[in-house]
């Protein structure tokens, strides 16, 4: 196994951008190359979640490389979701350590603000499972469904919790005020987080990435440079979030950094600084946890004490995060590697620097937490002997593989409430506000229903169910 | 470097299937299964061209790994256009040769049949390039003009030129009838074929591969097994065939092949059986030529003399290729490779095997021979010594890299017809017949261009051109 390093690196700004994707993914390109004077590449790794449907163009592997004047040299496109980014980066890592591929050019990119806004929501929604996106599950639906179990679970007050993802928002938006690739360069008010329309309870407008445009291009070599691939890891999970064991962690991550920091050999208390999957802010807690940061549970506490802000125990999206920097869905799981890269090079706003950090973790998320990836990176000056007996200690206990399951032909007459939000936005065949849960039946089967009405709903509430059409209903 | 075996492999029959996507993968990865016991991955490769458009799905790879029961298992989609299936292996390739993945379930397919033709060409359309394809350049018409200007580069006049043509078609259909896998299970009449209407000409109908549902799986694992991958190979071209040194060859191909056959220490000769990409069977002829069997010109004499039949001293395409086994466009890549290692194994339609066959290539066409791949597979058995003084026999002049190419601002009044074609089968947006071609102008620049009349055009005969809303026409 060659080891595989990192050369240049290179981004646009995340936004809204005149240009086209190629334009976009040319300018990042040309960043990386003249940062290592590296023109050469034995293979090109093109990350983009669905130029398909955002441009109606296919064969994007096939036209970016002519387009970037490397007509003839290998070109493989790779797609997960919203972890696109970081699956490109790995799938190119095992090519570079296999020893065939010497150089690779790694890059990822979307373009996404040309459409309207719903247009490119049904696009986003099409990672969502058949039944789940039938019942009117967005994303946000589903990630504040997450958050009311969360707070549930761990017996969390509505206005704490709100002053937890608060404090996420406000970290991440003053963070990106401080990088000039990122999308939103201001820092947001207690005020203006508060003032923010609710999209899906509890989470606001300020929870949740924006849409943006953005391109992302990055270096793989065996040739050693400063800057060493020490560790990555890749998992899945249940394509319908109604089927998994829990609601408040992601198996797919905790597989995912289980494998990184065994193959890296070091643990979670070895991470100097984090970029973490906050499409959604509650998403940055339960991150932390997966990753072992923290205990389940302990995420918001690390929040509240500002260990994760810029200059605390372990800074976590100094970049801004998806949050603030964007979130170019194709091409954010590459761009918190090259951030990493930026900030482990001393490349950042001094503001923003993390004094004597050499190593960083990165953890992406594909679509609800189906498919994501933690990738752990380190200077190589870094002074350190990894002992013989070394153990992990990230151990949590998850299934390594977990059978197909399928909603039950036929469901009981009552249920008890897992989770559920009330959408005030939605895709356009629905009126809003909505309800819409997780229900366990009396047979242990959970189903997405939604209410007929929006009610005063508890979780661990007894509903009437009904079922039309193959679509559940709460009575 | 670890050496890639390929264990167990499975496929569907190719044709028109009821059942989903997902439920064809399903049957492909269980026959895999079952031919070696390995149910337990460390990874999973998924290769569809287009979920999104054909199925209005996205994070396949995901759906895949959970429908399949794998859940928690990584998975990766990967796309290069209709070279999917080889891309997805050559991806697998490098991840089990860096040592890191020991067994990879590798797996394509695609669901095409199930809507309207004219709705499923214009999504095959998307991987031609934007400027060919508004002047009307569908895939059976670009592959008619490289046909024209090979009869015209080789002096082969059309009676002699379909007559070559029809003896692919018929020994591709004559093959399939071997094959229970294969969508067109009988052998073709001459009548038959040329009675077949008129697509592009030269084509007619029996020279384009059909539009077909179907699904293949393969695993590849470190463990030495009684297949070896010996050699892969993968090369890219301009994504506009305008742009092109030679319009009768594929670089994409020479590439591939060339890198293929140096990584596995072999040469054109020591192929014994091969499956080409013959989406067109004018392509199987050029393939012939680009993977070295035959030199540039003479790949017809070959078909003439019953060469590349069973039996003959090179069999080509015994399975049916694509033209009589089907093309789900992201299946084929990785079909070809499945069916070579049926034949050498010996567990093909005893009409079919090849007596004493040990090394089989593939090679496999993304979009217009945008993406291209070559694989070489041999039978671990096979007693050979490399000579530490191998050398390469098959060394095409090629370009490495070339740079991006794009039209002129201006054109020059007069031009020279390049190549051309009639398409009698359109996009609903254009009337039929018309006349397109590629035009070189007398600065130099390839054009494509439209007749505003069909003429009785030659190669090389000197046209007027005029330009309207950045389009070229043929006066």
């Amino acid at each position: 196994m060659a080891d595989v390093y990192i050369s240049g690196v290179g981004m646009t700004r995340f936004g809204k951008h005149e240009g086209s994707l190629h334009d976009m993914i040319g300018e990042a390109v040309k960043r990386a190359i003249e940062e290592c004077g590296i023109d050469d590449f034995d293979a090109m790794y093109v990350g983009v979640m669905s130029p398909e449907e955002f441009l109606g163009q296919g064969n994007i592997a096939a036209s970016i490389v002519d387009y970037l004047g490397f007509s003839g040299t290998p070109s493989f496109r790779i797609e997960t979701a919203s972890s696109t980014g970081a699956a490109v980066f790995q799938a190119a890592f095992y090519a570079v350590a296999s020893g065939y591929i010497k150089r690779a050019l790694v890059l990822a990119g979307e373009k996404m603000t040309h459409l309207p806004t719903p247009t490119t929501t049904g696009i986003l929604a099409e990672v969502i499972e058949q039944k789940e996106r039938s019942a009117g599950a967005t994303m946000p639906a589903l990630a504040a469904m997450i958050t009311q179990k969360y707070m549930s679970q761990y017996e969390i007050p509505l206005s704490e919790m709100e002053r937890y993802l608060s404090k996420v928002a406000l970290k991440n938006h003053y963070n990106g005020s401080l990088n000039k690739f990122a999308q939103f360069q201001e820092a947001i008010s207690e005020e203006t987080y508060f003032k923010s329309r609710v999209i899906a309870a509890p989470l606001r407008l300020y929870d949740c990435s924006p849409i943006s445009d953005g391109a992302v291009a990055l270096i793989l070599t065996s040739d050693k440079t400063d800057m060493k691939v020490s560790g990555i890891g890749h998992g899945t999970d249940t394509l319908g979030v109604r089927f998994r064991r829990s609601f408040t962690t992601f198996k797919s991550t905790q597989i995912a950094a289980k494998k990184a920091y065994q193959m890296a050999k070091l643990n979670p208390h070895d991470i100097d600084i984090a970029e973490l999957h906050d499409a959604f802010t509650p998403f940055e807690i339960i991150d932390m946890e997966d990753v072992g940061f923290y205990p389940p549970g302990q995420g918001v506490y690390a929040v509240e004490n500002r260990e994760t802000n810029i200059g605390g125990k372990l800074p976590v999206n100094t970049s801004g995060g998806l949050k603030s920097r964007g979130h170019p869905v194709g091409a954010s799981g590459l761009a918190q590697i090259v951030d990493l890269t930026w900030q482990l090079r001393g490349q950042v706003d001094e503001k923003r620097v993390t004094q004597n950090a050499s190593v960083g973790l990165a953890q992406s998320i594909g679509g609800l937490a189906n498919n994501n990836f933690v990738t752990i990176i380190e200077r190589s000056d870094r002074n350190r002997v990894i002992a013989p007996n070394w153990q992990p200690a990230f151990n949590p206990e998850i299934a390594l593989k977990a059978p197909h399951q399928q909603d039950p032909e036929s469901i009981t007459p009552m249920g008890t409430v897992e989770t559920f939000t009330v959408l005030y936005i939605a895709p356009k065949e629905f009126e809003t506000p909505f309800q819409i849960g997780f229900v366990r039946d009396d047979n242990g089967h959970v189903l997405i229903a939604k209410s007929k009405e929006v009610k005063d709903l508890r979780i661990g509430d007894r509903v009437n169910l009904s079922q039309e059409d193959g679509k559940v209903f709460i009575e």
